[in-house]
């Protein structure tokens, strides 16, 4: 931590800034300088919490070095890691991992033909929503736990794990007994109980970035499941919010080399709910698979002019099937660079 | 709703898209223009999902004309809402509401000062976070249910009533035990299923303003409470996330005179919590009250420099007395004018 | 300037970043820290471009202390600036001037009708646009050097200095015949050689902050102006770009108190501009005056219906009579706070 | 155009409307509906002003459905555009083209050496910056027209047609005497009477979009050299300002394949001055290609740690050479897809 102190700070001013950081257990350092003095904070094993100093009289500035979150650094932790989900494994030195179904389960019928649909496409896992979060409440809201059982029957049918949101924390019993693997959303990407309790349950993590969540706090958020003792998470970018609204959101690819350098957990890439809009999904996926993404998650439905969610940003099972063929060239192609 | 089609849209097209509004039990009507056509939509009553629309050939855009609330809206609902918290009544025709008190309760002590603090300086009610949501894991994370009775305690000390936030479903139970006015945090503001259980729980709810949420979305969050049976909610602007960093949110005021006009619902402001900056507070709070504000939400914190959080942008109980007192003279001067 | 390395970073790399330290003739001290090391940097006379540290091996990150600029800030000129225009002083310690008059001069009859309302309202300057920067080539681009003609003639008429928007070098001699005060549009805020030739001429600039211009942008950029040697420049907020679009900007008021303690200059709001809707205009020209504001810029247009440019945002002349009417009786009510 | 009245307007004031849209010469229809009245309007050849409308009693919205440009739109002009710069072309059916160098011109020597290698590495085109905007003024500014006389040597020494930033009218002449292409700044994209001139002279221009510029801004930015006669425009997304500032800007990739559907002309890439970081720009490189991108402008110095501007986001000689080994690969494998 660094305190950077006002231009015309008295001496009494700094002393006693020295002192409050005394106060906390840690060396205070001044660094003198032409314009303003400056003072260097030692000794802390973590990020400090700055209130007690921030406020001090003659103080301009204060500037954390440390970030919120260690588990889940590179920086401490070098190894990539690899989560397992069933057969699955996403992370580095495997293929990239596409998940794919319909933004929401709307019947039995729908749910096994998307799995079909998905599965002849070549996907790796299936996803589907049964608890859903709307805008507005006269919306569709999901089926519920008859819809988690219409997605692992369709799952297994096929012989593909399942992902699905996770909404609060009493529906995570039930959840965990029909998924592989649980998704958090965006919405919920700062949901702190529920990222403590998904960190206590030991099931693989989906974790999507909010909507106007920075990287770091992101990487922050993912700490809370990290701390819990479950390690098994992996990150997905799907779009943030800007002034722009041409397309749905806008996708961050950059985030995907730049959390690869942060953070030592895999990272992958939501194209449909990123751009909102069907025609732009196949060219930033495989956009999102040369910037370094471990996977992609891709809606599909078998009919998304009847889709009850997100319609226009879902593919039809033949699109998802040409979209494949083409991650597949690509991904042979990169291989060879 | 008004389709509107690719200038090279077929006629067959055209009539595709008409009968797809049909089949939705709604009336297309073309409206030919000399670059493009385009198709008004009729007899819908509110919001209508253009999944089955949007990605027929030909189509360009779709618009929609109605909003995704209606119980909030002004335009069916004239008569302003005025929200009764024991004695105390938001909304027009009341003076302007003040809720004070420290961002999280560290004590039964702390606490206690600072309902004897702000009491003092004239405060309508008191404010304190027992369940804190907190960016690292490693930050204080509130006292919990032992808070929760320390509020309490203390506000019936002084005589004032309470609110503070509930994070989770399960805590609604205890959280209504104890206070009187519910608080949904700006993390929770598209937490869904507690809207809902706010909205059937008939306790006087203030709704915070998501960080990211556009005016439309803050509205349709309280449609989900207003949908369940509950019209006592208080709407709370407390900054929004933005490109600037130099405060800790950008406080849009301007929501504040809109809300007026799109809703019947109060609104207020939450100044400490849009600026981070302490020295920002006072003059945020008495032009939020030019806005047209029907009340504050100030922090208040018998010592800033050792709060657990938020120290920096907490009054001191003597600040807090100061402000309350240019607030009076301003109030009585805006009465005049 | 404090260069922070990594965990890892080895004590070579520490050396040789101490080493670049030293090539920029600056002193560099190591601050070991138990989770890694960070160095000051001494002897900087202002901000240091750090293109040959960030990128030595080691380094995670580098983080200015100074900032880039100093001319206009109060750190190191305590003393309020107050410019003067005509008879006109617009800073600490005057009343709150008031700008007034169309976004854009369409006819001479039309400027005198304006200039005449404002000034019965009492405004105390008078605005208008002759030249004019439109997002698309098709809408109306101002009348030009007639309409500054226009523009001076109806302030000459009604007694009020004048203030225009200069676009481009070429325009500054003919601008500064007609009009007492020169203005900077926000799009122009970063056009460098612009203002430039502002500080040159020593005519008031009023600059307005950019669409998406940082308070620490817009003070780097009235530090061009002051740089050339003209320290006559008053700041103008005027919203900035967000994800928000239910106003046409958000205003960001702020600003005002923490551009107030950054800088000198005087600072003034635009309220028209900031929400694009005249029923806004009045609410929030009052809040801006609460927030510390130095003055307002609103427009006024005799026929807002019949306006070639931002009518929607227009006050008529009856709008401003009473709108000034309230300002001045908020005025006197703070003058007794 | 679509006009909304409010639920409760009345039946005068849809006929005042109707009134106010004939008075254009144009013609109202209108569309009755449950919940409120919409007017459409038709005959109007473009974008209609709506200044006259937006105001009147009763009215909720107005919403354009036509766009504020044409030229450039894709909808009214199918054909892709080819940009031809010498005997470099840049558009559909030509591969991407690459045009490097350093960000600021600094010497001849530097220059030379720059050259030397972006034309070893493969690069189409050179670049570098004469005339520099800088956020603050002590800052270096560029070397003017001694530069350029150093970017044309250095171009023809090796070969490569060369393209520089013009950043005012003045310097049309001397720039188009060194220049094969201009450059327009993303601070300059909305600098009209620039983007006018600039339209007259009938140079390919390489327009950047500007830091919180919309897409439907840029395409009417383009708008305007266009509507002066100069077609030969190529678009270069350079990133976006959003919250996020671990990147330098937030590098909007779903616009390549947007303005591919919106429009036909050319658009490229500038991952340098969109990420910031050198170790993020070879990935995002690809990445942008991968999107469709017409090429790419990438920042290469001989000496990057000791550039005078950007020196962080720029790659060595050698950095660029393996880049482009990689691109080639890459053009080549997707020519295969």
């Amino acid at each position: 931590m660094l305190i950077v102190m006002h231009h015309h700070a008295t001496a009494e001013q700094i002393q006693t800034v020295e002192q409050a950081v005394a106060a906390l257990g840690l060396q205070a350092v001044p660094i003198p300088g032409q314009e303003r003095t400056a003072i260097g904070v030692l000794g802390n094993q973590g990020y400090v919490d700055d209130a007690t100093i921030r406020d001090l009289p003659g103080v301009l500035e204060v500037i954390h070095v440390s970030k919120p979150y260690k588990l889940v650094s590179r920086d401490f932790h070098p190894a990539a890691t690899v989560v397992q989900v069933g057969a699955v494994a996403i992370g580095n030195g495997h293929p990239a991992v596409v998940m794919a179904g319909p933004c929401s389960i709307e019947s039995r019928e729908q749910m096994l033909a998307a799995a079909q649909q998905v599965k002849a496409g070549g996907a790796h896992m299936l996803r589907g929503g049964a608890f859903k979060p709307r805008t507005g409440p006269h919306s569709f809201q999901g089926l519920g736990v008859e819809g988690l059982q219409y997605l692992r029957e369709a799952g297994d049918a096929v012989g593909l794990p399942v992902v699905t949101e996770v909404m609060r924390i009493e529906q995570l019993d039930i959840v965990c007994r029909y998924a592989h693997m649980l998704q958090i959303g965006a919405r919920n990407m700062q949901n702190f109980d529920l990222l403590k309790e998904v960190g206590r349950c030991r099931w693989p993590v989906l974790l999507k970035r909010g909507l106007s969540a920075t990287i770091e706090e992101f990487l922050a958020a993912a700490e809370y499941i990290l701390a819990e003792g479950n390690s098994q998470v992996i990150l997905c970018e799907r779009g943030i919010r800007t002034f722009e609204r041409a397309t749905r959101n806008t996708l961050d690819l950059s985030v995907i080399p730049l959390v690869r350098e942060l953070s030592h957990l895999p990272i992958i890439v939501d194209p449909s709910h990123a751009t909102g809009k069907r025609s732009l999904v196949p060219v930033m996926a495989k956009a999102a698979l040369v910037a370094g993404a471990h996977g992609l998650m891709i809606e599909v439905h078998p009919e998304p002019d009847r889709a009850l969610c997100d319609g226009a940003q879902s593919l039809t099972g033949a699109g998802f099937a040409e979209l494949m063929g083409q991650l597949r060239h690509l991904q042979q192609a990169l291989a060879g660079c």
